[in-house]
């Protein structure tokens, strides 16, 4: 399957061990490759597709040209894979054109499902394949692409004509790495590498074990340039840069976090230390029952609580944004307060569950007030403001040549910290509009209703770890 | 008395208030300035020891030249003043012997206690006035001081001819008001401004209500030359440095702290805003009963305790600068441990109290303990020291990009930070045998043994305040 076993070992590992790592990817493609008959499985619904596009325009006398995009066309895509048919018009056709054409030939044929990213688009299965028809317009290059989804084809021209053939498989064994250490998808959801990610760094690192050899070594800021071109767009100061050879505008890392960049090294570092299927196919983890719930919440002697709040019906790419600056919002104000935060998580189901760890979840009445220097312009506003203050719980003193003043707290209790914040704070527009509606504020010993989130935040494991 | 009630109001003062600004000056003058009589049996004092001192000298045929000095020799005394008389001696002799014939002679014409600055003095009582006899060295300036006392004759040589006689009761005014503010004397105890001092900045600014009105526009820090000499002395970076017009490598403001410096700045301020008799003689406070300090404590909803230790036997000279440093250890030791300290104090009786105030007492026993970022060349030494330690609660995570991991807390009560420090800091050598002796421990009702310590600490008030 492979040519050679060298590609995976030509680096930094320890000998005892090159056998294993051998035997863990090829079993890992083995599981991940399609097979020659799934791939032509896959080629008839694409050739379909195709040819029904082509007669129904043809009917209907619109300039389109139906191209296959994506892993697919690529020949790097795993097992069960999404199929993606992009529909590519001129740049004379109005976008309302292209939008009621694209999806009109598309219901033409497939059933499907209305969905929006850039572009509306149609999604079906067709044989049991997920399958995705996108209008977009066909430019000249991806520099000259009008909405983000007109850079597809030309990324998918890229890797055709740039990825060796022997490249393929070290591909899929990368984004099946990444996608068992939680780190494949450039989705909000995710925050992490891209498939076109994954063919680019394979493609200039040499091959997967190259690409995990020079990530155990990064650093923020990893700039990568394929094609030595010089990045032209607007930086984000992102732990990653790697710029996009069919535009230099675009950074094809932009979506990727820190604690996904992070995690990716780590991860990194681990396998190589320690090579094991687990990170490819990572073992179910059994929950934690309710009773070491409340027996390890008990012993670390720190406060928990949560709060809830209905999930808004927006699609994940809108919803997950949302929830990390809410997310992000707590945690300021926690910090903010004398609550010492800890740790803090989100959960999403049919509802939205934000999990705290604190260091205490009642504050004192007094808060110690630290005013100007006394020979500060502003000491006169500092006393005139706190004498005699109906907050004021001592007369203004000095320390250090520092006036002071004892202030009543105006939130002693985690629920109060919190409410201040959804009051005070932006949360994302449709979640801070459920919290509107109302939430609920969850501590003690009915935090146990959340039993399995509790089990997950306190865990604390790695994926690939059992 | 005072030849023009101008000097103190030539400026920045509220009209109305001129007259009560007066009124009180005088009546300050009135009460601090001795009298003709006094003067009288003052110099009668000083000039029965200087004969004796000279008839003694002649008998052991030692070459001594006895000297009034301080404030009596310059005439900015108050009432009921110590008398200081050095006995001068020519650089041929040895230390030893100057100390040996210095108390020699001292004893023979006064009853005394011997006492220890730099050269051991004599201090006794005659006719109800409190007199030392220090011996020192005669230089023929302050530069070439051989020890500290051998500076003062110079000292009172250089004010007796450049501070004016209308000025003299403008210093007697300022040294009230310190004493009454609680920054007047340069030892440890107070670390505030000698009368040396005083006596220059009235010099320097014209008058008491100039030194004032400087003042309240000091910031750190206060450069002061009177003749315009550079400072040659080593810098200590205090807020204030006076240089000494007798020996230019001395601050003779380098005992000011930083807290006293403000507290003056303050005083001179609130004075000049609102004029009151209050500011030299501080009314006498109301000590809090117990009730009313246990419910303060209640309500405060804060964390108060104690330690008690022994006093050593030494001199204040040496007290209090281990008493501070011991206080600075401890609370150093509560910023480094969760507890939020917001104040603390010191007592001193035939015991030292230490007593704090605190957000808390008692802290969970898990502690976030952070590492270094992931890709940090000590990553792996954290990781190899946190993995599977028994102080470890979790295993190592990643947040942000850098390592974390749950450590269980060494110390969660207060008593315990307390210990650890009073094992692990250097508390001064005479307390911090004390502490190794035994200690104590307080909190909770048992507080209320120190209900009048308790009481002035959360009294707040400056000493001029009702």
């Amino acid at each position: 399957m492979r040519k050679s076993g060298k590609r995976f070992l030509n680096r930094a590992c320890v000998w005892k061990q090159e056998m294993k790592v051998e035997e863990i990817l090829d079993i890992v493609i083995e599981r991940v490759k399609p097979t020659h008959a799934e791939d032509k499985k896959i080629r008839k619904v694409v050739d379909d597709v195709i040819r029904k596009i082509r007669i129904q325009a043809e009917k209907i006398g619109v300039d389109v040209k139906p191209m296959l995009v994506g892993s697919v066309a690529k020949g790097t895509h795993l097992k069960n894979t999404d199929i993606d048919i992009f529909l590519l018009f001129p740049e004379r056709y109005e976008r309302g054109e292209i939008e009621k054409y694209g999806l009109m030939l598309a219901k033409k044929v497939m059933k499907g499902e209305e969905r929006y990213a850039e572009h509306p688009y149609l999604r079906g299965v067709i044989d049991g394949y997920e399958v995705d028809i996108v209008p977009a317009y066909m430019v000249a290059n991806g520099r000259a692409a009008r909405t983000a989804v007109d850079r597809t084809p030309h990324h998918t021209e890229y890797v055709r004509k740039n990825l060796p053939e022997n490249l393929k498989n070290d591909v899929r064994v990368l984004k099946q790495f990444m996608k068992g250490v939680g780190v494949y998808g450039a989705e909000a959801k995710v925050g992490g590498f891209s498939g076109y990610l994954c063919e680019l760094l394979v493609l200039y690192y040499g091959g997967f074990m190259d690409v995990l050899n020079s990530a155990s070594k990064w650093k923020p800021r990893v700039i990568i340039s394929i094609d030595g071109k010089k990045f032209e767009g607007v930086d984000k100061n992102s732990p990653m840069l790697v710029i996009d050879p069919t535009d230099s505008r675009r950074n094809v890392a932009a979506a990727v976090t820190m604690d996904k960049f992070a995690l990716f090294i780590h991860a990194s570092r681990e396998f190589l230390k320690n090579p094991s299927l687990n990170f490819f196919f990572p073992p179910i983890k059994k929950a934690l029952k309710a009773e070491s719930v409340a027996e390890i919440i008990k012993r670390r002697g720190t406060y928990f609580f949560a709060i809830i709040v209905d999930k808004p019906k927006v699609v994940d790419d809108v919803l997950y944004p949302q929830v990390q600056k809410a997310l992000r919002a707590f945690e300021k104000c926690i910090r903010e307060s004398a609550l010492g935060l800890i740790r803090s998580a989100y959960f999403v189901s049919d509802r939205i569950i934000f999990i705290f760890e604190c260091e205490r979840g009642v504050l004192p009445m007094v808060e110690k007030h630290r005013g100007p220097p006394v020979w500060s312009s502003h000491a006169e506003n500092f006393r005139r403001k706190w004498e005699g203050n109906e907050r004021a719980l001592s007369p203004v003193y000095i320390e250090g040549g520092r006036y002071y003043v004892d202030i009543k707290r105006r939130e002693t209790t985690a629920l109060e910290v919190m409410k201040k914040c959804i009051v005070e704070k932006n949360l994302g527009q449709d979640l801070g509009k459920n919290f509107t509606m109302g939430y609920e504020f969850v501590q003690g010993d009915e935090l146990l209703r959340f039993c399995q989130e509790l089990g997950t935040f306190l865990s604390y494991k790695f994926p690939w770890e059992e």
